[in-house]
């Protein structure tokens, strides 16, 4: 049985074929109970439900590189240039089908900036998903090791634990041992983008020394992730020297690692960011593998009494022209977002957002909406991250109950995701997505109908509900709960 | 050493005392460290965090009864009528004192009918409190034994439990065994106010059968329960005969226990229910004992689907018609309010409630902004309820992961009430109520000094947060994390 067959039971992988046979596309169908009678004969017929599905093959091996044969078949174009020119790639179609939408809406989001498709190249493993506000509003979850240890296997673990809770892109922030062959295992394994943040290999190259770190390492960097196929970079060129003065009055300071990275570097050669004075370099090389920019929001801020300040917003202005500077080289390109932010200011995000990055998608660590949760971040987070999206934000960062504590753990990775489902499909709810009720209505008749299977099927963690609901009946009754 | 000692480190209890020396008002303290220099000598002083303290005497017996000489030396009036008189009662000093405001705000608000005190006269152990939208945002924990059992001793358990979190009031929601004498014990030794739903017991009494409940059991119920002490009493009132049509269309039907049990009663004799019919007596029993009337909201929507319905609006309109009914009394009136709803549905909610209700307090459940999350659900209300607080909801009431479940065990319960601090205290820094960043602002320069300790005693549950920050930390650096 596989894991998702475990946490997921009466749930089946169904795929919808496109316009040519390797355009299948996934989704998890979950079948129902029909309504009864009182005299236990069939009153009605409950049609299974259909979800997006991010879990992938449920394989152990490598996964089958279904993209290869249109990566190979077609010039070396991005997405948002084939889009531009008006074509619609099998990836756009696979997507338009995924979302339940036309596959010309999905080109025309993307040719207009409005939403991205991260998928290098040389990943051709990934199933094609999109980050833009018109589309299901996505979430994204956080593995890697660090100096404490963990292993290749531990983190194949975790992410594959992450996607089968619905995480839709997963980001590999290892700072540990053996950096390239973790991120390479994952790549091979893994059915969703992946993202990293170059900067933290680049430093590890030098030994830690931020002093030490060059373009031309950080470059050799950059080419080397490339290579193996990741599909976002994190960038933090968005932080120059006229910023630092800023956050210098801050309550928090810089509490971005990238961003205090480049802080310091700056400050010890006394010049601009490299990955600013480089930066038209740096897209020629995202746009050899279409490789999707998030550019960093290094001056993030790290508390509520720094949210919505000079600094913060001087970079998302920095972070607009950056985004002109990728598109008019073809790449394309989101940007990431705050922090710590009470959510009286949390719109005012959003709109300068779309204002000052002209429309790209935007991509929010929360927002944490007090200071005060740790053990509990993850649902500060699930608060402003179901307002941000709400307002038009395209993709959630996964917060868990270790936030400012640790590193998670598996039940940590799970109880993050499962929050942040919650927020995104909030989210999705207020802002109209069509279609995004059907679940809910699927449910809540079940409830009425006292069908505990399908109330149990139908939520984000069936395993959990179940075990809930037997946890709270006397011993005698248990066995009704049970399959 | 007292459980609140166990949870809070750090943390000592003070008292401010208001113009008599009886008026004394609970806070806890939280001593916090120096900010060192890099040399280890004292940099800056560190002022302790006074936060507001419901967690009352921390003994095991039964609580003082501060409020006794108040009650002997006056007029037996109302809250509401001595306001509406000038007059400034000892529970609205109190009150100002732990709300940092002043005392003619306090009155002010209370003889608008905008806030409510729930103090009976016969609860004189409850440390006065306020619940309106120009105070901090308050939470309701919900207790109460079932069929399926307990035990006195584990309600009180629950109770102190629920109270240490941080729960503002307690609702006592016994149908089992003993619920006399669960509700006299609890009464005896809570220090925050106690809500009951009076129909449950009267359908007790007559066995469960809801077509034998009567005018006169229910009236003999609510005297009993008045005469223990009871502070507030959800009343389902606004339940008539002819909003039943409307929510027959619905997809969950009438999901409040109280508003399913009015409506079979409403079908059964085909009348309109007694407790509209006999509105006013109830009133002059609650005015009597000042017991703040909740006005129940039988219609609220139980999924997404029934949302912001006619039923749901139909029943607000008289609630709102009862306010005004229970206003003439010299009652104290709140509101009730969903439930299940959307977050861009919400709004609408808080500013028909307003409206229609004359600005009577609104005190809500959740709302719950998808109906998928099951396990999940205190952090689905939490969402909701933060989102209703900060457009003006005064109280929430908690939701445990055990939500559509089954009854919540103790560690359900800290749960609950912590994401519902967290909701309550997001609204307060969204609405600005004055000071309510001050705490947040401590931590966060705790953060950034790594005063460890004084992060893990500023946040919601310094327990947690120590131990997960224990955990997941290498064997040999787990005693730097230790007191």
């Amino acid at each position: 049985m596989t894991e998702l067959e475990t946490y997921f039971p009466h749930s089946r992988k169904v795929y919808i074929t496109g316009s040519r046979p390797d355009i299948r596309v996934p989704f998890r169908e979950i079948e129902l109970a029909h309504t009864l009678n009182e005299d236990g004969t069939q009153k009605e017929f409950n049609a299974p439900v259909r979800v997006y599905d991010t879990s992938g093959p449920q394989t152990d091996g490598p996964l089958p590189a279904l993209r290869a044969d249109w990566i190979a078949e077609r010039e070396n174009l991005t997405q948002l240039e084939h889009a531009r020119a008006g074509t619609i790639t099998p990836e756009m179609e696979f997507i338009a089908i995924r979302e339940k939408t036309e596959p010309e809406i999905v080109r025309d989001e993307i040719a207009a900036g409005r939403a991205v498709i991260p998928a290098n190249r040389c990943h051709p493993e990934c199933e094609p998903m999109i980050i833009g506000r018109k589309f299901r509003t996505k979430i994204n979850a956080n593995i890697g090791n660090s100096a404490l240890g963990s292993s290749i296997e531990k983190e194949l673990e975790k992410m594959r634990w992450s996607v089968i809770w619905g995480a839709d892109t997963v980001m590999d922030l290892s700072t540990g041992e053996q950096i390239h062959e973790t991120r390479e295992a994952i790549l091979r394994h893994c059915p969703t983008p992946i993202g990293t943040v170059p900067i933290y290999q680049a430093l590890q190259k030098v030994g830690g020394e931020i002093g030490d770190l060059t373009w031309e390492s950080y470059r050799e960097t950059l080419i080397e992730q490339a290579e193996q196929g990741v599909d976002y970079f994190t960038i933090h060129a968005g932080v120059l020297q006229k910023h630092i003065p800023l956050a210098n009055q801050r309550l928090t300071g810089i509490v971005s690692r990238g961003g205090s990275i480049m802080a310091q570097w700056m400050k010890t050669h006394n010049c601009e960011s490299f990955l600013y004075t480089h930066f038209e370099e740096i897209c020629e090389i995202m746009r050899e593998y279409d490789i999707t920019f998030s550019l960093g929001d290094g001056l993030r801020p790290g508390c509520l009494a720094d949210a919505n300040d000079d600094a913060q917003f001087g970079e998302l202005k920095t972070l607009g022209e950056l985004t002109q500077i990728a598109w008019k080289h073809g790449c394309q390109v989101m940007i990431e977002g705050p922090g710590h932010v009470p959510m009286h200011k949390i719109k005012e995000n959003m709109d300068r957002q779309l204002e000052d990055c002209f429309e790209a998608p935007f991509y929010t660590l929360g927002p944490l909406v007090t200071d005060l949760a740790a053990g509990y971040d993850h649902m500060n987070s699930a608060i402003g991250g179901a307002l941000i999206g709400w307002y038009g934000c395209s993709m959630l960062c996964y917060v868990t109950p270790k936030e400012h504590l640790g590193l998670p753990n598996r039940d940590d990775v799970r109880e993050g995701v499962v929050a942040h489902k919650i927020a995104a499909h909030a989210a999705d709810l207020a802002k109209g997505i069509p279609g995004a009720q059907d679940r809910d209505n699927a449910i809540s008749k079940a409830r009425f109908d006292f069908r505990w299977e399908d109330q149990f099927n139908l939520c984000f963690d069936p395993e959990r509900a179940r075990r809930f609901r037997e946890e709270s009946l006397p011993p005698g009754e248990q066995h009704n709960v049970k399959q």
